[in-house]
């Protein structure tokens, strides 16, 4: 039996298809889609979940919800917080998905086996289950993506507080007077530590003269730089570019420690895009941790390493919930 | 069968008799030894502890562990980092006590139930077990003091992490340009939002010409003024006062809100000295907290209540541990 996860970001979905022993069979990427003017939010998110799936199961013809298959496991995943329905109530990065029920719509479909969640605390499924994360009874899961999610496993188990609020670790303030978040307040650990955060650092450096080669490729306009940009000249090995994310692992250190603190996990998993720079932004954010962990010495080591599942994690672990009827 | 409980701060130590039934039948406050030239820490706070059960129990001639009686169970909490065997890894505000093996001391006294941990956690034990979070699968303390701790319920249990350092939340970084916090970093929540943070903020209140009836009384010596001071001003209605503990709200609803993020309690028991100023600072920082949640509207409540047991809560929970066995 095949499940489907997708992982809803705020600029691409990426979809996959999982056998029965969680390895990966299948992949698609898609841009997220915006509703048409007039178009209801919910319709717009079930075609796409359709198309999505449609592609990956080689159903590529016919239109709509047509394409879902009733017997099929399927998950989604989305960047905001999800009450115990699976409704966003809070999505500063996917506004128009807030209040949408699209466990909901995609039942009415005929579907049975449906789950929809937060994509970090999916993603921390699947590295809880079958990834880095395996066997670990106290880890964090962080991902660094266009925001930062996260996930709690306390003795084994995910922990979602106490209405599924937990591990929005993005929004932890640690900077008051720091740049405005679209959470409505200033200084969010998210500002300083994912894609955003990377380009803040990168158009810094640019506009005090370094950065060259980066900004040169971009015709000498940092508003053509994208983050990818500056971790592709630092995975080549352009010192400037590395010491942008120098500077990232630093304040990607600051909120791991802060974690640190409240949660004394023995390890941390890094997921989202920024993940897949691997060992160029994991090395020193693990030396930064080490200086910046509460008591230093004292404190035991916390591992650090990149999800198993790589920027894919969320949408594994969507489709593992659906199949398993929850966050088990 | 009575239980004593200590808890050891960095400059007074409270200690309690508890009966059968959870009620405190004793207490006694005593400043916090320090070694004398030549003195092992172990043995200033084995005589210590001594000398507070001596009290407790109506034995105050004899010195030294022939005051202690084996039957009866001993809980001390320390203020800083315990590792399993209640030894202190980490303790910036009694920095003679690291390294201490007090339980091991206390146990080659004869004596059999003890127990010894972080005061934070053994508050939070207290409060959990027997005080405002009885019954609350997923709960927050605080304890507001000289410096600040905390402890973590979800499930209904408590959480130590990893390697019992879980709760350091007095620890989160929340401004990287904040004043120096012992711990060796800089701007930790408990710099602001402790008695330490509010003595800061009545400093710079006074620099600027306000909180004048408290300079005043202190002779106009801002190094006289404590943090009590400004408290019990507050407490009897001085405006300028209260509008200092208007913006120490305002510091331990940054850090409460940070703590939501991560744990979504359904409650929050805010302990230690501060929290004996009752309404007139959880007023204040309940209203600053609705503001400060991520999501704002979108997040459910979060109850906010100070300790049952008040500033005895950390001695409380030591006296049940050591009862107890454990953490349980």
């Amino acid at each position: 039996m095949i499940s489907y996860g997708l992982d809803v970001g705020g600029t691409k979905v990426l979809a996959v298809a999982l056998d029965d022993r969680d390895l990966v069979v299948g992949e698609v990427r898609l841009p997220t889609p915006r509703p048409r003017p007039g178009e209801e939010p919910t319709a717009t998110l079930v075609e796409m979940v359709s198309q999505a799936v449609a592609l990956l199961a080689g159903r590529p013809s016919g239109a709509g919800a047509d394409r879902l298959v009733p017997g099929e496991p399927l998950g989604v995943g989305l960047p905001g917080v999800a009450d115990a329905h699976g409704r966003l109530t809070f999505a500063p990065n996917l506004p128009e998905a807030v209040g949408v029920d699209l466990a909901g719509a995609l039942r009415r479909t005929g579907l049975r086996d449906v789950w929809v969640d937060n994509d970090a605390t999916l993603a921390t499924l699947a590295e809880a289950r079958a990834g880095a994360a395996r066997g670990v009874a106290e880890a964090l899961m962080v991902t660094l993506g266009t925001g930062i999610g996260g996930g709690v496993v306390s003795d084994g188990r995910l922990r979602t507080g106490a209405q599924g609020f937990a591990a929005e670790v993005g929004h932890m303030v640690v900077d008051p007077d720091g740049p405005p978040c679209p959470c409505g307040r200033r200084g969010c650990w998210e500002r300083f530590a994912s894609g955003a955060g990377l380009l803040r650092l990168a158009g810094r450096a640019a506009s005090s003269g370094r950065l060259t080669r980066v900004l040169g490729a971009a015709g000498g306009d940092m508003a053509r730089v994208r983050g990818e940009d500056v971790g592709a000249a630092a995975l080549a090995g352009d010192p400037e570019a590395l010491a942008v994310l120098g500077e990232l692992a630093e304040w990607v250190a600051l909120g791991l420690a802060n974690l640190a603190a409240v949660l004394d996990p023995a390890l941390v998993v890094v997921g989202g895009g920024l993940a897949e720079l691997g060992e160029t932004l994991l090395g020193p954010t693990r030396r930064a941790l080490v200086e910046r962990l509460p008591g230093r010495g004292a404190w035991p080591g916390i591992g650090l390493v990149a999800a198993r599942f790589g920027e894919r994690a969320g949408a594994v672990g969507a489709a593992m919930a659906a199949r398993r009827g929850g966050l088990r």
